[in-house]
């Protein structure tokens, strides 16, 4: 949450009709589609102006409190909140009819899964990412793991109150309170020569579809030790020094992906056939290929909004000599 | 968890006479004293052998499977184990006398917080920080988060279960099953003029002693965006390029610190008086005397196997020419 804001100041901006909201139903984003010609981008988040959710909100839908927003390019109106923009908040209204809030927005849907979401401009996909998580994290984190009572949502969202006094959580600051991020690593593994790398398919992927090899960190792990571990446990493969590139969000349900390259020193793969289709070397032409989507069997990669791919033409790039 | 391994497995292996168990009591872990004279390295975790916990066992407390372990150095015994090693467990013996455990090994004590932990060999923090960070997820996430029922403890401790056969949790792969790790980004800001870097002091820290600025990443953000959210939260300064450096586990309960060198774009620090006790610029001579324990007034910056340290002192080699 980037602005802490007290309980008062968010009923208020709640009810402020400046305020906007972005609607999920069934953590599916209600999307809109952009008006500007020639756009790279396909897509917005729709804004629900605030009167049209001031009745549904009486019923206590999960709410959750994204910032401010400029009130770029439109008339100013006259509000406490003019210096600062105004509120944005994001709202379930998984329990209404889809029609209710599609109509309001001429040739909107609610897109399911990311495909819609790979569409979004940087800064909306960002918005979505951070909605969606938490909105996710304040269905599925009802309950106290401590000792199992009902709690209370705190700070727009961001933070769950035991309600029952005796709690240890109640005590002291636990992380039982907060939204969960998983942190989980995504590396594109270099062969020994250093002219291929390994690409994996996990059994839920597209047909022709190859990616980087991935896991989630485990307790007491670095980003290097999880990488090497999961390189082995996925492919077989044995790997010495790992460097870091950058790192994504992923709000599926709530990853933060962090994204290395990763050098071999073994080379027989031996793929995990629980977790993985398949795992193989590629050579540098046919990932150029695959990138560009010039592969002759149709084989590609995740497209540029996906770190995979930006890891891997990193690669491609760094290697423009072979 | 290193090896996967079958409940029947981990069961044997709790039995098995070679197996040896590491015991912690309230989360502290019982250290030995190293024999080897002036070895760098204070303190090992005491094993326990197998026979010495069978009984206890049996009062179910939480327990561990931390890997197999080389038979180094001693005599092999006959075991059906002999080429992979013995098995490692972590035990939580919290219910019992503190005098039982201790008594077994001469010189012992359950250590507590992390100086003492700061004092074991890096393969043996590597084990604290994973048996710590399990059995305390053990302890503090018994109830299932989304509807609130009892769970049952399955993969040698790295999952649990809900026991309500109708929760949505028992339907496709969740994280609420899976022991947490919380990232967090740990960051030393570098002046505009590359002079000075920026250390702070949080309320609970031992006189004298100044760090990086450090916070938890939130949902939908990447490391990058959340050095750059916490370094103006905590001091006003703003940030512009950041560079990863190195990660490290942090068990105290459950973090992964994502090392970072911070630019900051503005210089004028307002420090956020809730979260911090103070902020301020130092210059590199300055920083090279908290390193090296040679500051006049004493301040000091945390020891070698802190990340913080190891990215001060990155910085004071990037710089040497300053
Ligand atoms: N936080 C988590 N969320 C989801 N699955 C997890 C998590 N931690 C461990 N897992 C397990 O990791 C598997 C996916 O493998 P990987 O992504 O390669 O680590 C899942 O099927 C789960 O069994
Ligand atoms: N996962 C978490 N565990 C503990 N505290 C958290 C967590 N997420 C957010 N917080 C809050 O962050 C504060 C610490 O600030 P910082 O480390 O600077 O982010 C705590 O006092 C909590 O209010
Ligand atoms: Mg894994
Ligand atoms: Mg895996
Ligand atoms: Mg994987
Ligand atoms: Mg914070
Ligand atoms: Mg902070
Ligand atoms: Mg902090
Ligand atoms: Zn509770
Ligand atoms: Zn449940």
């Amino acid at each position: 949450m980037k602005n802490v804001k007290t309980i008062e100041w968010l009923t208020s901006a709640m009810r402020n009709p400046d305020t906007k909201y972005i609607v999920f139903n069934n953590l599916r984003p209600l999307l809109e589609p952009i008006s500007i010609k020639n756009s790279r981008w396909g897509y917005t988040l729709a804004r629900i102006d605030s009167k049209d959710v001031q009745n549904y909100l009486q019923s206590n839908p999960h709410v959750v409190f994204l910032g401010l927003e400029k009130f770029s390019g439109e008339t100013k109106k006259s509000t406490e909140n003019e210096e600062e923009g105004r509120a944005l908040f994001a709202v379930d209204v998984s329990s209404i009819e889809e029609s209710l809030y599609k109509e309001m927005v001429p040739k909107s849907e609610f897109a399911a899964g990311f495909p819609l979401a790979m569409q979004l401009e940087p800064s909306e996909a960002g918005i979505l990412s951070e909605a969606r998580t938490v909105l996710d994290w304040l269905e599925r984190y009802k309950f106290c793991a401590t000792c199992g009572s009902a709690t209370t949502v705190l700070e727009g969202g961001y933070k769950r109150k035991c309600e029952n006094k005796e709690c240890k959580s109640n005590k002291g600051v636990h992380n039982t309170c907060y939204p969960r991020t998983d942190p989980s690593v995504i590396m594109l593994v270099i062969s020994q020569d250093g002219k291929r790398c390994l690409l994996g398919r996990q059994k839920r992927f597209p047909a022709k579809m190859w990616s980087c090899l991935a896991g989630f960190i485990e307790p007491g792990e670095s980003i290097e030790d999880a990488c090497r571990r999961e390189v082995e446990e996925e492919s077989g493969i044995k790997v010495g020094r790992v460097t870091y590139h950058s790192s994504q969000p992923w709000p599926f349900p709530a990853s933060l992906m962090l994204g290395c390259i990763a050098y071999a020193t073994s080379d027989t793969i031996k793929v995990d056939e629980d977790e993985m289709e398949d795992a193989r070397w590629f050579r540098r032409p046919e990932v150029v290929q695959m990138l560009t989507h010039q592969h002759p069997q149709g084989l590609y990669v995740p497209p540029e909004q996906a770190i995979a791919h930006q890891i891997i033409k990193s690669w491609v790039r760094m290697t423009a000599n072979l």
